[in-house]
């Protein structure tokens, strides 16, 4: 104790007298800490994923030093000279810092150093950015929102943090003047609404104020950024952590903005793990940010993440904040699974995080990374609808995605029920993602284009029910925040992978009952995708399901009327005013098949039950686009004009392979040779009749109340069936 | 002596005891011979790819096996049931064949002769197949034409000789007489006008009865094969390789077409050199085997054929046909360059050849593949035209393919002077291709669709001038296939790859005259792909220029006027029926650009000198297309109307790059500012000035008589410039 206390009294005189010195003993110490630094300068000399690594970031690192030093008035917005610079900037200096510590080479420092310094000239005069948006409340100095400040701080002041130590005190106050601290407070006092929003720009800068705290010894800023300004709690770092992320780690934005999220997230929480262990933010919430990391990854397929909402198509796990997200967590649980998606990233960070999985992926240690078929639950409290992942693999690699979710903020799309269907590596029913062209300055800035709300959000684009040519909620986003779809059913076995899922509040006096069911028949290695959709409306309504798929059309089993010499826009509004219409078809009664050809090489038909009152109409997306903004995509619509009450019943089914370089098709034709829908008191029944005779029949329990033990018999056929629970997949051979 | 003669009168004594097992000593002696089975039994065991390749097919054999047995009575054109077993079981006999003399297990024997049995009691009643073409002179028995029969016989020819050794002589006898001697009879005698076609049908039905000729020691067979049905040598396989190759190894179809062709040359001519090695036939013309093998690789990119007139657009080295040639050339030349290609192709042959291949591989012994820029002739004495391709690997891999070639018979399209370009491993400027989904029998029985003859083949549908909406040479193939446009300049040098060609025949009254070119300015790493179309009419016409691109359109410098809500075929016939025209616009007097992102992530801007008489159509493919036979494709079409004289110039520059999974876009702009176009005497300039003020000047001597010692002086912008020979580049730097 009295030795304790001597210490304690020494070290407060040496804070008295050089303030800045005492606390150079603890840099770095956010993400990558002072312990990391001693490992990571022992692996450089060992050959490995690490060294390779290593020696890559310096080759690039030395290449870009000898390019001048450049700090720009800003003027550009996203995608432009300035923004892009700016954004090199503190990638470079991030990376200079690293490297600095790795290798103690002063001319590493002293490039961040001298650009620091340029930014602490520049920063104090500068105004409001000139292309911010008009009345937003948002703004940046060196960005045009301050959004992209943020991210600029969160690498900034790890890359200060990292060269700090060689650092006279002289410079480090004029940087810390100039820059950090007015960084900051713009960033925290000077943008209280963004600030203390629970929403990924508040985490993003609540991470870079945050951060700032640790690294200039301000408790304060530590303590606001984790509980809003005031610290109330109602806004802040923990409170976006309670709110924006499901008991599931479901972000309610959807995968990509989750992936986008999940970076300032995993940043500041390393970062607040190594200077306040006490704080057990890794435990906070039940696990929430491994939660979080790992729910990303299962929200993708064969690599990219499912195109939910504003989500550009290209983005999947290799995405440098999944990449850190990945190293992050195997530094706090070490699960082997995570080092098959580190493989797949193929990327080794310069981190302490970063060392341990490239070194146990050179041990080989890595084991397969399991996909999960899962109901996701969203809102904060999980009671919000959910995101509904069916996978398999048979005879292919098939996901199924149903998206009974809450809508997701700003980004989210009117889109309830819709599903999206994957097989063979392939998107095969297919989601529009964003209509964006991102940073590509001629498409609107590169940011979000007028389609986006026009198109891309509305009901049509997806592949889910549209009422009177209108979109969910009406479009009204405030509206549709506050309304969700509840999850009815969640199954799975071997054979049934079954979910059910409903909404009364997308169109007032209607109700959408959705069943998405994956089955499989192992006696022919094929998988059906089983889909039963329920509207009960008020009065007679026009009920549209579109059918969004990638490929083209090889058949229909009915007469398609083409219009050949001049086509037109499907409708005026809600998305309909993009389709072209292209042909139409008014099958008989009885079975309606459209079968198309996937980029994958493989066959896919849409087998359905049809009335003789439904048509099908084939679209093409681009009308009223006058800036070739969207791409041009296809779709069939099927639609029930007239109707209080329908269900679309339907199966799809993948079947054979064009293969023409090596010259053979197989199977191109559908065997699928009829469908019954039955409802037998709570038994509902589909049987999918194949060529050869063999009925494929999936019954399930559609009660809510129904359990695991529930015994369930019904008649079929003139013969007696039975099972327990709520699903069972019946296999009669004739 | 007397020896010797004692050795033969034994000889005859046996042959005429027992004339069947006098040649047993004798298989196999076709593609594989006696001495190649040595090798390969000892190849087998050791490891490397040769025992690799002779264990995957052993189990694929082995699991063939065991199905059952199935020849089915003709029934099914292309793509259906019995066609499909039909080449299932060639194959297979053809693969159980080799095994079984690599084997000598006498499983694979046994199943190759028990379904010839088959075969041969099928065979002799057999009327003529069901979906032949009605009234077509080409009909087959087993398949729907003879082309398929005589494949089904180079195979199963080769399988036969395989396992002779096994059969006893009844069988032999059975099989002979009730099978290969009926097929051999329908192929020659019985199919006389292909058999004597100068035309690859003809060179399988050759190369089928010529081998079964050697195999069933027929003499006569394999003279009438070499030689036409009467021996005149008017028909038969030397003429075809005299004929169908140009000096170049240009077959005249185009590289699809090149590719398939292959097959029976190389098998024929490696069967002839184990035969009848005093033929010399690798030496034949000049090596015209070797060559064919060698263009048909130079003519594809990333491993994809140029898809010129009908082709299928996936078709690419690794195709059987060229596995098999490249292993044949490997075995004649020993060129370690081939390898590279056999690497690529990853496919090792179990003949002696590709044991060499393999072998080598094995041994790493391959040199990097050297794709050339090369003009190749045309035509079987070299002057009708050429295929040019230019190619430089800067910042990026270019080829420009450029077409003064001639029709090339049926599958020819009317293209003349048409051009496409790729870079960064993809197709920018493209080639439709030919418009079918090859045995998917719902797409017109997998054969040609009708939009092949309304679209694929129409002038419109390439990237070269169409005249008064009507298609070169008015879509008479006859005509098309006596005119050929004249190849005028091809020069190559470090920093410019230049070609000029002109044809005065694809319109009355009208020349047409392109000069392409691929020029590089490694200051700032810009490929630039230069054309300047000269139109040269009787009368004032109509003359388009279109544009057919891979991507989504970006931006355009001048106003576009889209059409949103109803949308129109563009024109009546000769394939503008089926393009929707989207949007118009028509630029001010001076530069017109129009910029795309292309599937690669890069930028492309043509930038065009317009004179404001001119109109930019965009479109779509798609209208009059009832049955969706047809992508999407888009283009735009340079439209001037009422023109005398008239020289389309313009300039693409690929660009940037876009990279929205790792969220960066570079350089979407073009960099191009201005373009000047002078003639100069008998020099010709097309200067590009870009942003920065720099110039790139290409300047040619546009006189035929030129040569590489002329000397030329010009001005441009108040300077004096020299240079020697055909073409330079200069670069003024501001």
């Amino acid at each position: 104790m009295p030795a304790a206390g001597a210490a304690l009294g020494i070290f407060a005189a040496i804070v008295a007298i050089n303030p800045l010195v005492v606390f150079a003993a603890e840099h770095p110490n956010l993400v990558i800490s002072a312990s990391d630094i001693d490992a990571m300068r022992g692996a450089i000399t060992i050959p490995g994923r690490f060294r390779t690594a290593f020696l890559a970031s310096r080759t690039a690192v030395d290449r870009a030093l000898q390019a001048p030093l450049v700090v720009p008035v800003p003027a550009d917005a996203g995608g432009g000279y300035t923004h892009e610079q700016h954004k090199k900037n503190y990638q470079l200096m991030y990376n200079a810092g690293v490297l600095y510590q790795i290798t103690e080479d002063p001319k590493y420092a002293a490039r961040v150093r001298d650009m620091l310094l340029a930014y602490a000239e520049l920063y104090p005069d500068l105004p409001l950015h000139p292309k911010r948006r008009p009345g937003a409340n948002n703004p940046g100095k060196l960005f045009w929102q301050s959004l992209n400040e943020a991210v600029w701080l969160v690498y900034t002041i790890q890359a200060y943090d990292l060269i700090r130590p060689a650092l006279t005190d002289q410079e480090a106050e004029k940087i810390e003047r100039g820059l950090l601290r007015p960084v900051v407070k713009f960033l925290s006092v000077g943008s209280p609404d963004t600030f203390n929003k629970v929403h990924n720009h508040g985490t993003w800068l609540t991470a870079g104020v945050g951060m700032a705290g640790y690294v200039l010894d301000e408790p304060e800023w530590v303590e606001q950024a984790l509980l809003d300004l005031d610290k109330s709690g109602k806004g802040g770092f923990l409170r976006q952590l309670s709110t924006l992320f499901s008991p599931d780690g479901y972000y309610n934005e959807g995968p990509y903005y989750q992936r986008y999220a999940l970076m300032p997230f995993v940043t500041f929480a390393k970062a607040i793990d190594n200077n306040q262990p006490e704080r057990g933010i890794f435990e906070y919430r039940d696990g929430i940010v491994m939660k979080a990391i790992d729910t990303t990854i299962q929200l993708s397929y064969n690599g990219l993440f499912f195109p939910l909402n504003d989500a550009i198509k290209s983005k999947g796990i290799d995405t440098s904040e999944l990449v850190l997200g990945v190293a992050i967590a195997y530094g706090e649980t070490g699960n082997p699974q995570l080092l098959d998606i580190a493989a797949q990233q193929d990327q080794v960070l310069l981190t302490g995080d970063g060392l341990k999985v490239a070194q146990d992926l050179d041990a080989r240690k890595q084991q397969p990374y399991r996909f999960k078929s899962m109901a996701f639950r969203d809102g904060k409290d999980g009671n919000e609808g959910a995101l509904v992942v069916m996978r398999q693999q048979f005879s292919g690699d098939q996901a199924l995605v149903f998206k009974p979710a809450a809508q997701g903020m700003g980004h989210g799309h009117f889109d309830k029920l819709s599903w999206q269907f994957y097989d063979r590596g392939a998107e095969i029913v297919t989601d529009y993602g964003a209509a964006r062209f991102l940073n590509v300055e001629a498409k609107n800035g590169g940011r979000y284009l007028p389609e986006n709300e026009t198109w891309a959000k509305q009901t049509v684009a997806h592949n889910t029910v549209a009422v009177d040519e209108t979109s969910h909620f009406d479009n009204d986003l405030g509206f549709a925040n506050r309304h969700h779809p509840q999850l009815q059913l969640f199954h799975v076995d071997e054979q049934i992978k079954i979910s059910v899922a409903d909404i009364d509040s997308a169109y007032p006096g209607v109700t959408l009952s959705r069943t998405l069911a994956l089955v499989n028949d192992p006696q022919s290695q094929t998988t059906y995708a089983i889909d039963l959709f329920d509207v009960t409306a008020d009065k007679p309504r026009k009920l549209d399901l579109p059918l969004h798929y990638n490929g083209q059309l090889v058949d229909t089993s009915f007469e398609l009327r083409g219009f050949t010499d001049r086509i037109s826009a499907l409708g005026e509004d809600n998305g309909y005013q993009h389709l072209w219409l292209k042909a139409r078809g008014k099958p008989d009664s009885g079975l309606a098949q459209v079968t198309w050809l996937s980029d994958n090489g493989r066959f896919y038909t849409q087998s359905s039950l049809v009335d003789g009152k439904t048509e099908l109409l084939f679209t093409e997306l681009g009308a009223n686009d006058p800036h070739f903004n969207l791409r041009a995509e296809k779709s069939f619509i099927a639609r029930r004009d007239n109707a209080r009450e329908h269900t679309f019943v339907s199966v799809l089914e993948p079947h054979g392979e064009y293969n023409p370089a090596r010259e053979f098709t197989l199977q191109a034709e559908s065997r699928v040779k009829g469908l019954i829908h039955e409802v037998v008191g709570d038994v509902r029944l589909l049987a999918i009749e194949r060529q050869n005779g063999n009925i494929q029949l999936l019954a399930f329990n559609s009660n809510p109340a129904a359990t695991q033990a529930t015994e369930n018999t019904f008649k079929f056929g003139g013969a007696e069936y039975a099972f327990s629970g709520r699903a069972k997949l019946f296999q009669i051979s004739h």
